[in-house]
């Protein structure tokens, strides 16, 4: 037996690899289900939320707000006092969504009988979750608030809203979801900041099964119908099944996952699967607030969303979504910007594409080695909280480069003791 | 009693009045029915079809196949020599639809039975009417084509889906158009070569009356989801609505109504209201053909979709839809001429935006003065039929100056002859 080598020329390189498992990823929107029954280790005792895993006492403001709630909204604690406690003795755990293969919208908090999104990769393949869009009212739990009105509206979605939307789901025998992020490209969305036209698509998708829906078949319209935000859910899943394709590949520098807590932005990258580069929170370049606030009633609490940006969605793709211009610095900007994604990614998606660039692929696969070699750090469409919670705004930011430069080295590091090892 | 003249700067000039009429305009789809019921004057022996009104005995080639296919399908002949006996003896008539304030998509032939969408400007206020869109199949009446499958096609829009429709857009109660028209210009439609947009939102106005809609529910639904082309006759209609209230304005400049027949395009000008100014068809100057055809197989049967670009939309908002690049000569020849409609039109749309123009307004009230000063007249998006019928392309097409020349010196010579009056 003669093993041979293949020819040089036609090894694939690590990040090669990395992309191809991306570019093999079909993303099928399959369930709706609580999270406890649908993640795996999910239990009632354990609250995920947005960013790289950090000690209890290290969550504040919004977020802190929002894990607090759901520990009520669980029926764990009375009130947010014996809830903080709770936490404090270790009766209830927090971690980042991700570990989870969650994905976490803002504050991202995701307990046991929220009802997720369940998106699985081609049939039997690896899944990723994202809780339900909790509406068009500025007040929600994700944007850091906790009263009556966000708790009934949760019980609304778990007890009305999961279980009729999963039984569509399910009837339906799955939804392929590249078909209609490919089409909502071309139909003025980004997926990310707007996904006005994906909703609308996914909605033409299960017309059939809500015809047949029954008593909730209204309820489910008026949902689904209410706001243009539905599909953001399915998207960060399909994006976090997407990506989870290119971890793990030795010797890769592509970014497999960005993520926000309330106190920093983190970055992983293939060659080093499991591990956060984290840096400083983003700065906003441009954006369009609510009237009466400013940029300084801005509040990080979170944001996962950005999983998008890393499929090369969201800000890597604005230049399909001209409409956000308002919030993104106009026409001329976001034609720069999305420009100078390609100069920090290492391919153009085969799938994605851009009408307004003569319909070349997004920009697709960050390299953490571009991002340090050319300055440029990733742009990113993001919804803004406020100082006291809410929504009060969207703009786009800039990424630290900090994470991507600590991770280069990294990569840096483990090659030269590969080098050193092999002598 | 002292007769007080309005200030000159206070005196609206009859284009600013012909325009202020169209923003008036609010249309609303009202209701589907056969042409006999909802069109006033309609009747068996009547085929309405594109163009200005001509004798039966100049329409030729598919236009005339379409006129002869309906007066079978009506019941009036049994073959086609029949039919044009019938016809040639006079006992069915021919006229342009516009005339019975109908739009035709390109041969655009219209028969008693055949449901047409109803589109009323406000509430009781004038009414235009398009028949429904035969579906996504190649061969279709209105490309020329008449046979078995076509027939069929036809009788299952008259027996279920123009029925059916009727009864669930009765139950809304109307639903105003220009919301979704508005929408659908940030969504990558143009309201003409593409509407994917555009009938989704429809369809999302209907979905609570289509739960309700019982039998026919799932066939309407497959009817409105098969294809991305049922909004166009909404749009036709009411742009229709919209620019019939520009009409008749004694001196405005402003083109009221652009059409073909098979044998010549016309204009209509506000100023010289019902009068046809006829000319040459139009050049194409970009476009994409099925695979296997060449520009010589094209034929021109009609068309008055370009009713759409006489109200600011369809190439006059193509910037707005740069998923057409393929058929209209790529990204930059569509901002071009897109642009060049400013310097032909009298004002800017209020309503309608374009995105990529930082919403700026679309180019709206084509004054014919401007035509003939800067010799640029419209470009138009339409559809392309083949020699044999059957649609085998799409693309932008020019209209001819001549029509625009002769409109305006007819205005000249009222002009003239009213100041030589005053004398």
């Amino acid at each position: 037996m003669t093993a041979v080598a293949p020819a040089p020329e036609l090894a694939s390189s690590p990040n090669d690899t990395a992309l191809a498992g991306l570019q093999a990823a079909e993303p099928r929107l399959v369930d709706v289900r609580p999270a406890g029954d649908a993640i795996p280790g999910m239990r009632r005792s354990l609250v995920l939320t947005s960013g790289p895993t950090m000690a209890w006492s290290d969550y504040s403001g919004g977020q802190r707000t929002a894990i607090l709630g759901s520990v009520i909204y669980e029926g764990l604690a009375p009130d947010l006092e014996s809830a903080a406690a709770a936490l404090d003795r270790g009766e209830v755990d927090v971690a980042g969504c991700q570990d989870y293969s969650c994905v976490g919208s803002l504050a991202g908090v995701t307990s046991a009988s929220m009802p997720v999104v369940v998106v699985e990769d081609g049939v039997g393949g690896e899944r990723a979750f994202c809780t339900l869009f909790e509406g068009e009212l500025p007040n929600r739990l994700n944007y850091g608030v906790w009263d009556n009105a966000v708790a009934d509206n949760l019980r609304f979605l778990a007890d009305v809203i999961g279980p009729a939307l999963g039984e569509v789901i399910r009837q339906t025998g799955g939804i392929a979801l590249l078909p209609i992020m490919q089409r909502a490209l071309r139909q003025g969305d980004e997926l990310h900041s707007r996904n006005t036209a994906a909703s609308l698509l996914l909605l033409r998708e299960i017309m059939p099964a809500l015809l047949a829906a029954g008593e909730h078949g209204s309820a489910l319209v008026s949902y689904l119908t209410a706001g243009d935000y539905f599909f953001l859910r399915p998207a960060m899943a399909a994006a976090k099944v997407m990506t989870k394709r290119m971890a793990g590949v030795p010797g890769s520098s592509i970014v497999t996952s960005m993520a926000m807590s309330c106190k920093s932005f983190g970055v992983q990258v293939s060659g080093l699967d499991g591990q956060w580069f984290t840096g400083p929170l983003p700065q906003f370049e441009h954006y369009k607030l609510t009237d009466g606030y400013t940029i300084a009633d801005a509040q990080f609490m979170g944001g996962e969303s950005i999983i998008t940006e890393v499929a090369g969605l969201g800000a890597f793709a604005q230049t399909a979504a001209f409409t956000l211009q308002d919030y993104q610095g106009g026409v001329q900007n976001m034609i720069g910007a999305n420009t100078d994604m390609y100069a920090i990614t290492h391919t153009t998606s085969p799938i994605f594409r851009l009408p307004f660039f003569g319909f070349r692929g997004t920009p697709t696969g960050i390299d953490v080695r571009y991002v340090v070699e050319t300055g440029i750090s990733p742009v990113m469409d993001i919804g803004i909280a406020g100082a006291h919670g809410g929504q009060i705004g969207a703009g786009l930011a800039r990424a630290p480069l900090q994470p991507f430069i600590d991770a280069a080295a990294a990569l840096d590091a483990i090659s030269t003791q590969h080098t050193t090892e092999g002598r």
